[in-house]
């Protein structure tokens, strides 16, 4: 027997324990490999069925094309209870990033938000009374995607804050974005002190005014093409916009100028868009979201249409099943942190800014921003690597949004669903991290993953209903 | 003998005639080989020498890091007879791109920028009457080099024109460069239309007073962090300044609103800037000759500290040789031409704006610039590759500009005559291509390199002037 080891090679595939006893003989190798779908029977059969359903990949064509067909215009900058159906009328509302989530189970960072908006709001006059308000109930809270808008980090949007309105000439359908605080002490991180209260104020009384006139005096900014040139000048468009920020204050300077009130009101915005590297990043959002709002609805689908996190669950919405979300638990980052802060202070992954991944940017495009591993760690060439694994569950290359670096390939665009659950393969997200108490703010940046396990249950649904719908088909014998 | 060649692979290295009487025989692989240095036993001599004469790397050294340690700062935008010394005093005098040049023997475009500047400047009502002027040798021609300004294409400075100020707090030196005027008709391909002399009155009249009282109102703006940071966002500095010209706008905006006179002034500097992606290029060029200025007069240094071209010849300038220009024919250009064009309507190399490459920016830095391969030709790896190539003629790695796609590399800095006559490894520029007629404008850009034998001739200058030295200091016998 140890005759037979000492000429041997073993090569182990998954559970080690069988070859215990051969280590002392042999040379063991170990593989550490899983039964495909982690050994889920079920899953497995969803997989198989979607996959060799026709109804499928011809829904997932049309829902990819009907968003690439999209082609964002910002247009107004207007207070949110005039651009939001559903705000500012009747009951008091806030909304939140991510899917739908109770005041009692919401994340630190969040709570600060809610507290700091129901402040600007007028509701409370202090904090305390803000979180009696909300404990009471007396504030109603809707995800912002349930509203046509989103919001990174917290997502706090109130009736009075100013929103970006970005539609496509040529259609209906509106999305909306916050203004982009800056860094340090903003509400999108939970702070709620005097210097966060007056930004708002300011925001909603003197810079969205003046953009909105500048905008009208423009007819509009087209999104698309700021985007496009801001991936050949290494941004991915969620945690590095240094490149759109500057083209976008390249066409709107001049007009700025000339809607202000006086020189010291134009002076101020442009002091402040030109101080903000991450100014454009709501307005990335929105267009993403314009971008996959498009795609939604087309039955059978399993196009990803919306990545959302609430600091506490991961959620994931599909084509196929319109509203629905199916959520996970919200992953922890893998990162580079600010000093004096570590992996303990973290919150978990949060706020809508996932949807620039979800419409082939941010993390998709990474390739294009080799200096971001700055920022979030890595190399240029684990950039790189990302923007290429994402090939493997996406339906295909974008036309319109290119990597220089990849001899200008289009980034990998439109979830595939099914094809996240059979590969293992998850979508990489960019994204901040914020401290998980409310106000302290960002703490470091980082990668991480959507969750595996709300793509598994999207794809249960979606195979339920469609074998429900084909049988429904089906004539009675 | 047809036997041996049978079983025979013949390699033929230089002449291939040689080996003609033995490719009807043999498989004959021909490499493009000759003797080293072109043959020339006198430049291998002279080579040999400066290698083995240690005052020259030490020279070398002390160049490189007087150039490093200059932090160039723009602080004004003055009118050129009040900021470049021996303009707009005595005689008429007008600044010109490249090395010397008399009147008769200069390019279409360079003629035609100075009538141009000879109209604006009063001197001259219609462009005959200039002629004659320049004829008649009224007006006395400089290079902007000897008068420490650097100017793109034609070059030409007129003594009314604005130019920017750039300097370093730490230091006495300054250098000038004229304000950008964007693309289309424009003075520097050597027109001289209404539209251009209009524009050249609303610079000197308007645009060059608001941005001084800007630059004024904040102390100036320090150019290497704005450079650096372009360099990750596609810029090369030379050729591409799309981002290099949003951060400074990001810097001097607010700064513009203040400072304009009424609104309509500010939006008519902000749209100009916002409007011209090459406006940073007279910023780049300027700095990068503050940066070569300061490694000028170092005994022995083979350092190149300029190569410029005026359209017929090439210039270099070393730093052991001070204010002396080698001279060689201005090299063609390979590139890519607008519709309509080609390159029997290309004007030969032309400008100062080769002072990028020499400062390691420019076609050095092209690794930075992925983008710019649909402007120049050629692909990414193509641009990755003129970056590293650049490595074997250059004595260091910048410190502070670096190439995200090389792990961050510095780009090559300082070109080492020596080593380029010894390696025939030539500096690579990126450059616009100018028609040759006067006022046609800009028909395409591309790559060019310098001519090999201007730097031939700086080193057997240096060669023998370090010998003579040597022979003077040695003591009689």
């Amino acid at each position: 027997m140890a005759d037979l080891y000492a000429s041997s090679r073993v090569l182990s595939i998954g559970v080690d324990a069988v070859v215990t006893g051969a280590r002392s003989h042999a040379a063991v190798h170990s593989l550490d490999w899983r039964p495909p779908l982690d050994g889920h029977a079920d899953t497995a059969r969803n997989v198989a069925a979607l996959l060799a359903d026709p109804r499928v990949g011809h829904a997932n064509r049309l829902a990819v094309e009907a968003s690439l067909s999209v082609d964002p215009v910002v247009t107004r900058v207007l207070p949110a209870h005039e651009a939001i159906v559903g705000l500012g009328t009747g009951e008091r509302r806030l909304l939140h990033a991510g899917p739908p989530i109770a005041w009692p189970e919401m994340c630190g960072p969040m709570r600060g938000a809610l507290i700091g908006a129901s402040l600007a709001e007028g509701w409370a006059t202090t904090p305390e009374q803000a979180v009696r308000l909300l404990d009471g109930g007396a504030i109603a809270l809707d995800p912002c995607h349930h509203h046509g808008a989103v919001g990174p980090m917290a997502g706090v949007i109130g009736p009075s804050m100013p929103v970006w309105v970005v539609g496509d000439p040529a259609r209906r359908a509106k999305t909306f974005a916050t203004l982009n605080e800056g860094l340090g002490q903003v509400l999108r991180f939970g702070a709620y002190g005097d210097v966060v209260l007056e930004r708002l104020r300011w925001l909603s009384g003197e810079l969205g005014p003046t953009l909105d006139a500048a905008l009208t005096s423009l007819g509009g900014i087209a999104l698309q093409p700021i985007m496009a040139q801001a991936l050949t000048m290494g941004d991915e468009l969620h945690n590095r916009n240094t490149a759109a920020t500057g083209q976008f204050l390249k066409r709107i300077a001049s007009a700025i100028a000339l809607a202000s009130s006086t020189p010291d009101v134009a002076a101020r915005a442009l002091s402040f868009i030109g101080g903000n590297d991450h100014f454009f990043l709501n307005l990335s959002m929105a267009a993403g979201k314009l971008r996959m709002d498009a795609a939604s609805g087309f039955a059978h689908s399993t196009l990803v249409t919306a990545m959302a996190r609430n600091g506490v669950d991961f959620g994931i919405r599909l084509s196929g099943s319109g509203d629905r979300w199916f959520t996970a638990p919200a992953a922890k980052i893998d990162g580079l942190y600010f000093p004096g802060f570590g992996p303990s202070d973290a919150n978990p992954d949060l706020g809508d800014s996932a949807i620039t991944e979800t419409a082939g940017l941010g993390g998709f495009a990474m390739g294009a921003a080799p200096a971001i591993v700055g920022f979030v760690g890595g190399t240029p060439q684990d950039a790189l690597r990302h923007s290429v694994s994402m090939r493997d569950i996406t339906i295909t290359a974008d036309p319109i949004f290119t990597i220089p670096s990849l001899g200008f390939a289009g980034t990998a665009f439109g979830i595939d669903a099914v094809a996240v659950v059979d590969t293992g393969i998850t979508p990489v997200i960019n994204t901040g991290i914020a401290h998980r108490d409310a106000g302290v703010g960002q703490i470091g940046a980082g990668i991480t993953h959507a969750p595996w396990e709300c793509f598994r249950d999207a794809i249960a649904h979606l195979s339920q209903k469609s074998t429900t719908i084909a049988r429904e088909a089906t004539p009675p014998a």
